[in-house]
């Protein structure tokens, strides 16, 4: 426990905001590029905040990784979700057989897909590799408990999943991935990630719960309540990030908030995926509100909540797709935009360097 | 004249409605996928699209190319820009060197870039090839006359911009381009665009006008009031087409008209960038409604008119970043979203290949 919480506390100590300096240099450049000002909008946001993070003026988005951090929740016995349990660990499975949404994306955006159990119920083997992909065991337990009866998890397994996903994407960032995307599975997971998003921003529960999968009236009345006994019955602290995961989070979403927090130790971007990812980032905001600054929002998911939770963060999203997979999927689509960003930045001639005329001074 | 008429009747007659029962077949697909239902929203609607125009349930988004259509515009004389009119030449130059904001992300998404010079005021080798960008002339003139005192060009030369846009078009496609770009360079262009904007989809004047390149405020008063003389003056019929792209049109912008015709005569996705490939795709539509089924809108322009425009069209753009650069670059940026579709389509798995249980059901 005490070597936990040292670490935790080394973790957070070692985040450092972006230096703004880098930011305005870049902003610099920007302003010489061969086009109207700031033309291509957020593409120049994107590409100087990346200046920032890299302290350079030659962004890069080479090696890319989504982890995606797997896990079970016990408040699927409130009838939350649309799908049977047993999907989170045969979607796991889908995943390590290249065959979901995110394994077609990452090829697509050529990204590396790893896959973390962080919590689920079913035991998989260690280190099982098929078509590439990765499975990474750190599981914390066998699924979360029901958090509408008492808390989902201790406060000790909370730190441990904290530290986890910051150490599995520790691994990554040190062998060479230069920009990390978040990614969750997990069956039930829309409701740990909507009580976190109403008990963190303020917003009215009604509008930040909704459909997940896709439940009907009945059970969206039914997570509503379930999340409203939940927060009422633990009474976690807002300002206590700790606190609310082990309350009322999940085993996944604590990862998720360790892989970002990663992610501003080493000085590296990570981007956010939907509504259970920006959960985990509302964790690692709690903890480090600096680790914000190397957060990118790769999406708007369609689940309503999201937006607001985005707001709160300060971070507009890079897609607005209608997407409500998760598995990383919106963040992995992004980056291909924040690469393209990148290679704008870096490519462009100045308008010096083209030999063309600037705006006309009267 | 007789001959071009003629080939133009060819090309609208030549245009099929894109066959609904593909895209119902690939709905039936999506349903299948391991997700919930629909669950990566537009990007099944894209996916659905492509199978639909390329009459197959394995949507390909292979070899790509921008066309970029430049033209040089007489309106300028009514001080509507903010950049002298010499730019359009430099910035040809630009991209033939590799060095703009185009080549960068074709580079990025590997779509070929060609510059077609439909009427700029110098003149350009023929065929000049340098970094791999290639220059074809298709000089309808040397930039249009100044709408606000005249029609901006002939019917004839209305004809002959269409005609050479489809026919550069129809040579990328029957070289293998599987999906083209429009794109545009021509300062002064967002002024007949507006004006075609305003004419066709009936919005209000003030609304359609933005500041293109950033003009001041004097600037944009001028800007209205140079369209508003030209509209009055012209008196272009809004259900005429060619009648519109002759009276307060430019020659970019029929040959971007004539490459969508070009997608929808061969069967090709076509994606449309910004505000001024907007204003021609409008023209196109006039000509063709049935043009509309083969176009994707690869972004929404910050030019204020141009949603206006898009919800004419029925279209729903891609991407939203703020952009408003033109040269192609939304469209090109938006190629990689949907190959992104394309690829979720074909290479998720479906429930059952993947072993996994589906909805529950009551």
């Amino acid at each position: 426990m005490l070597k936990e919480n040292d670490r935790l506390k080394d973790i957070l100590e070692g985040i450092k905001p972006v230096d703004q300096r880098w930011i305005e240099k870049a902003r610099g450049r920007t302003a010489q590029l061969v086009m109207p000002s700031r033309a291509l909008g957020r593409l120049h946001d994107i590409s100087e905040r990346l200046c920032g993070i890299q302290q350079t003026l030659k962004p890069s988005i080479g090696r890319k990784a989504i982890l995606v951090m797997a896990g079970d929740h016990g408040i699927v016995d409130e009838g939350v979700s649309a799908y049977p349990q047993e999907v989170t660990g045969a979607m796991v499975q889908t995943f390590l057989a290249g065959g979901a949404g995110i394994n077609a994306i990452c090829r697509h955006v050529d990204a590396d897909v790893w896959v973390v159990d962080m919590g689920i119920i079913p035991e998989l083997d260690t280190i099982h590799i098929k078509g590439g992909e990765s499975l990474l065991i750190n599981k914390i337990g066998n699924g979360t408990a029901n958090f509408a009866r008492g808390p989902a998890m201790s406060r000790e397994m909370a730190k441990k999943a904290i530290i986890a996903g910051f150490h599995q994407a520790s691994v990554l960032f040190q062998n060479g991935i230069e920009i990390l995307g978040t990614g969750d599975m997990g069956i039930g997971n829309t409701t740990p990630s909507a009580a976190i998003g109403a008990l963190i921003t303020g917003a009215d529960l009604d509008a930040m719960v909704g459909r997940g999968t896709g439940v009907d009236d009945e059970g969206l009345v039914r997570k509503r309540d379930a999340i409203r006994r939940g927060i009422e019955l633990n009474q976690p602290n807002r300002d206590d990030g700790m606190d609310v995961l082990s309350k009322i989070g999940g085993f996944e979403i604590g990862g998720i908030a360790g892989c970002i927090l990663a992610g501003a130790f080493h000085g590296c971007p990570v981007v956010i995926d939907g509504f259970i990812s920006t959960a985990g980032a509302l964790i690692a905001y709690i903890l480090s509100p600096k680790a914000a600054d190397y957060m990118f929002a790769g999406h708007c998911s369609a689940e309503p909540g999201h937006r607001t939770m985005l707001n709160y963060l300060n971070l507009e999203p890079i897609l607005d797709l209608g997407m409500r997979l998760g598995e990383g999927t919106g963040g992995a689509l992004a980056m291909s935009i924040m690469e393209g960003a990148a290679q704008v930045f870096k490519e462009v001639l100045t308008f010096a360097e083209a030999g063309v005329a600037g705006k006309e001074s009267k």
